[in-house]
């Protein structure tokens, strides 16, 4: 295999995102109708971030899932977006096509336009997404109240779950493994819709993506409040997963990350719309807890209260 | 040492940086009073960006001048900035320290104003900046006309120089030795100002830090025309230094890269103005050639005509 060098690269990029203007100025214009600017940077690292069995074209994906993921936790949709990536110099040209194929398949899924993006050396895969929309405003993580009910997307636990399958040689039924190990690969994106739609009703609202804890704990804490998680947002197959492996399931279920859902909180009053919302956009929600005075999140279950403490993602962990 | 984790990372840039706001939402925003928003990202990457001898805050500011650099040949102040940094899980607090702090003196230097970023684990250090500015409009690289002038902010030679004493140990004149390695381990930012003042003269600019010679030919080849080099924008001690070391002088002021300058072509009719602007504007810059028909880069010397290839600088190569 021959090694490819950096305008190969480049002109493979430009071709599978149809976007001309892959590295061909020194810096990307787009207009903006409202005066709020949203930005929102992502990287993805080899080493870190890509499990065994995902392919450069599920990573790719993946790294604008979780871009996408923040704007729609924000209420906002994201509509340009600037690539940067890193290759090994021996990568192979089918390496770089599926990786550009990746871009291109979340581009179109989502909407985005490449505005450009840039190609270098490193001594691994690293791939960093600067997305760019605008907006009235964002829905902040800290605006939680009392009595709020708390919600999130989900499902949760299928991701942990596959990664456990894939590195550490878990075991499960057949379709229970099928299930959690594209859920690892293959990371799912919530309708940007329905973050866009409802944003009015949220007064707190916050990416998933660090672990179901992780977010919990920030929005407490940001808010200023006491998160009470009532119901564990998980189906019967984790359970059984968790019980069958010895797995504790709250890792499963809180700490996992890697889940592309968001939590949001909102006045009692709107329980009804958001619920109707939710059917018609196709968005699978979780009614969770309720907010109430005192700090940090607690987990209410079979009349015992622990502390759910912030056991998510952590880098350099 | 004992291994920091990543909120006492965050911890050090929020304070280095004063930017309370490092991770601590999921998108970031900021305003602009103009319609066109631009925005650049440049990654700098430890195994291919970093040489010898330098340190981890001349290499964070030099992840700031490059991105600078691209604003300033546009004619666009930046104003905002996105920092994502990876680094190995091993790396001490002194040098995240030694990071933060060159990101905080670059964004004083060019007032920046950091919205926030995101720290990970990687196998190597890399520092991906995306700043943000407004504009009505932007120089282009394709702009050049029959018979403009062309100049060149500079002089050039000095990065390369320094390289070539630090990787491959040649040998200089002590004064010319300290310029060298300055000029490459100290990343030298052109005055933004004389972009934006100026940018109206120009009829076509570009970034020189792939290389002089990428840079002509890149603005040659979107112009359709020919660029004809008649003056090398090098100092006698470049000269003298490329002699007594056998090196090809070309090789060091056209295909070194890494040079912050940039190139731009203006009608004859601005010439004064523009020598003018310079002068009061303390940016030295130099006439090196005009525009004709045709197409390429030729270097016009002691009577003979040399095709300028685009020998600059090529990740993968």
């Amino acid at each position: 295999m021959s090694k490819l060098d950096e305008s190969e690269i480049i002109k493979i990029f430009q071709r599978k995102l149809g976007c001309k203007n892959f590295v061909s100025e020194d810096v990307e214009t787009f207009k903006s109708s409202k005066p709020n600017i949203i930005a929102k940077t992502d990287t993805l690292v080899e080493s870190t971030d890509i499990p065994p069995k995902m392919k450069l074209d599920d990573a790719a994906r993946k790294s604008v899932v979780a871009c996408v993921s923040d704007f729609a936790a924000k209420g906002v949709k994201p509509q340009y977006g600037i690539i940067s990536v890193n290759f090994p110099s021996s990568i192979s040209r089918s390496k770089v096509e599926e990786a550009a194929s990746g871009f291109r398949k979340a581009c179109n899924e989502f909407g985005i336009s490449i505005l450009g993006g840039d190609t270098n050396a490193g001594r691994e895969v690293v791939f960093n997404v600067c997305l760019f929309g605008n907006s009235d405003g964002i829905v902040p993580r800290r605006g939680a109240k009392n009595k709020d009910l708390i919600f999130a997307t989900g499902p949760f636990g299928y991701t942990a779950a596959g990664l456990a399958i894939l590195l550490h040689k878990k075991k499960g039924r057949r379709d229970f493994v099928k299930k959690a190990i594209q859920s690892t690969i293959h990371a799912k994106a919530r309708n940007v819709d329905f973050g866009v739609k409802n944003k009015r009703y949220f007064s707190s609202a916050m990416d998933s993506s660090d672990g179901l804890s992780t977010t919990l704990n920030e929005m407490a804490k940001q808010s200023k409040k006491k998160f009470v998680i009532t119901n564990s947002p998980h189906k019967k197959d984790v359970e059984e997963f968790a019980k069958s492996q010895k797995i504790n399931q709250d890792k499963l279920v809180f700490h996992g990350g890697e889940e592309y859902e968001f939590v949001f909180t909102i006045n009692p009053k709107y329980k009804q719309i958001i619920l109707k919302n939710a059917k018609s956009l196709r968005t699978p929600i979780i009614e969770i807890g309720h907010v109430t005075t005192g700090k940090g999140v607690i987990l209410q279950r079979d009349n015992k209260t622990i502390p759910l403490k912030d056991k998510g993602w952590k880098h350099f962990r």
